[in-house]
């Protein structure tokens, strides 16, 4: 149970405190508003995280990778979605899922790969359950709602061949871009409505489509009602980031991951501190330099997690980031932040610099640590 | 040994001929400028890859991190540099890595972590080799060579406590950002220069300066002499990357890192394939956006790693990435990249790259693989 000051640096830190409080949000929200919620894992790839989502009332999770899906079943996690469109090479991994007594949820958004899955499938006598991808917002992968023929022309491949269309889903990556609530709100609508609207297509086509799925961290906390959503999905609320805060969803004081890291320099006339965090540990993201604010590589806190105004991570090589102040040369930034003294920067993408670790040291309330495993890789 | 189209999506493909072929430039051209070779391996931090850098003919290494130390120590590497400035709650590492043998040489820019070094190396009758950081280029950290009283006074504060002064180093990091051949070897002469200068003053104050250790893959590549220079380092020039193709130093056929992805859907509409590498396998690294040629998250090329001309992956999420052309829309692009067929895609910043993976496939020249494992985290 180390404090803080014993961590060897770099270091993730999760504020446990902070992390629970932001789950709880989340699903009093979905709670209230009538949906499901099926946290998405990619974020932190961590047991006691998903753990707490599920504690909290989330059903299912939702995965990136075949390698989440394997973690996550072999702890106990049985209903698994995952959104990334399949490609036929994966199925035997799936099958192999499903065999095991995983409810592994595949997604579609093709004809060609509907009868891959289902030719896959009537050949092993396993009919997957696939959800079919809806593009509500242009920004990645799936089918228009508009683009009805499509649409349905692949739950009929899909059903044909004796698969099960389990339902539909989106996500409105594009939230990320704003940051005004009514553009988020806007959002969420279009989402909502473009998801219903496709599940309406195939339920007129006389199928089925038990889940209409739909969710991004900005939209699932921006939505103002979900009707005829059955279930929503969102990763990065869990920690939120200081993109979050720029698109509006977050406070910094709501910000759960920070890198714990130590001065090991300076560059006093430049009114420089040089950190061991560098780009290895924060992540190469710089989402917040399209945004309101360009927080560069993380906003410097007090290692009692006290944001420390204006002093941000302006720059980063490998193994060194370079804090400093925004706001003029700070030409006292050796007595500020002495060698040997501990940072902890708040990162723009929690996504992206957990990955870059091992583990996370949870942080209690009591100011003790504990070892949180992540995996990476696929 | 499986062959590409056997190996599960993403993965990271280490052209080994292409390699040897980067590693033998290199030495052969520190042969010739008669210099000592110690490779950086931050890049890698895989053993075979270091293998055959040190049977090419390095001496030594260097690394980034105090992991690094302890993996390359443990498979029998002693002569290593650490090259990021010392913290004084590292020195038990330190410590024990040299107890057992290994020539770890740290590296210091500062009196009080001088003080802090000697007094902690006196306590327990340890010459710690401390080697002078040098700011030749105002990058990052070290001493001005022109800050002679410094200097002098971190080297008197380490002999003076029993510690040896085991030489000058520099990086030249701001080789990145140029991109002709008389720029680079001009910021290479103020590298090799600076750092002889540095170690002149401590000479001329009577203090031995064995290392002049200098490089970074563009200055190392674009010296045109190195005159008082006892070795250089540099790391990504065993694989290069689209950003040192943009400086200059390498041609596109170079690269022998590359990112092996499944096309797993289209927009067929917009000219866009969706590919199974986002930037959790490309790493989140837009090094050429600043560059000449913006190549986007990489370069697409055939499985045979033949480039496509103007097929870059323009855009990436977590687990997608989106590929297309940048001479207007492909409409014929679900034809030209059918769903379940593989393309490589070279990375901006091969370090970046490789440290989203748990492992290379190193690629033989007769199309088999071999699995090379990389290590990460602090």
């Amino acid at each position: 149970m180390p404090y803080l000051a014993e961590l060897d640096t770099p270091a993730a830190i999760v504020d446990v405190a902070r992390m629970r409080a932001n789950i709880q949000r989340m699903q009093t929200r979905m709670d209230t508003l009538g949906a499901h919620f099926r946290p998405h894992v990619k974020t932190t790839k961590c047991l006691p995280v998903v753990r707490a989502q599920l504690a909290a009332g989330a059903r299912g999770i939702t995965v990136s990778t075949l390698k989440e899906a394997e973690r996550f079943f072999a702890a106990g996690v049985t209903d698994i979605l995952y959104a990334v469109g399949m490609t036929p090479a994966r199925l035997p991994k799936v099958l192999a899922l499903r065999r095991q007594g995983c409810r592994l949820k595949i997604v579609a958004d093709d004809p060609a790969v509907a009868d891959a899955i289902a030719a896959f499938g009537k050949a092993r006598d396993e009919a997957f359950e696939v959800w079919i991808e809806i593009d509500c917002d242009g920004h990645r992968s799936g089918i228009r709602p508009d683009e009805k023929e499509r649409l349905i022309d692949v739950a009929q491949r899909l059903a044909g061949g004796g698969m099960r269309v389990g339902g539909v889903m989106t996500h409105a990556g594009s939230s990320y871009e704003l940051d005004t609530p009514e553009a988020l709100a806007a959002l969420a609508e279009q989402e909502r409505a473009g998801c219903a609207r496709a599940a309406g297509h195939l339920r007129d086509a006389g199928m089925p489509c038990p889940a209409v799925s739909v969710g991004s961290t900005p939209t699932a906390l921006a939505a103002r009602g979900l009707e005829g959503v059955t279930e929503v999905r969102a990763g990065v609320y869990v920690f939120f980031d200081l993109v979050m805060h720029n698109v509006g969803v977050c406070r910094i004081d709501d910000i759960a991951l920070s890198v714990l890291t130590t001065v090991i320099g300076h560059q006093s006339a430049k009114g420089w501190a040089i950190v061991d965090a560098g780009w290895m540990a924060m992540s190469r993201d710089r989402g917040t330099a399209r945004q309101k604010r360009d927080f560069g590589y993380g906003q410097a806190c007090a290692p009692d997690g006290a944001v420390l105004p204006g002093y941000v991570m302006i720059g980063a090589n490998q193994e060194h980031g370079i804090v400093a102040s925004v706001n003029g040369t700070d030409e006292r930034i050796a007595e500020r932040f002495p060698i040997g003294s501990q940072l902890r920067i708040l990162p723009n993408h929690a996504c992206a610099t957990g990955a870059q670790f091992p583990e996370y040291h949870a942080l209690h309330a009591d100011g003790s640590t504990e070892v949180w495993q992540r995996f990476h890789g696929w």
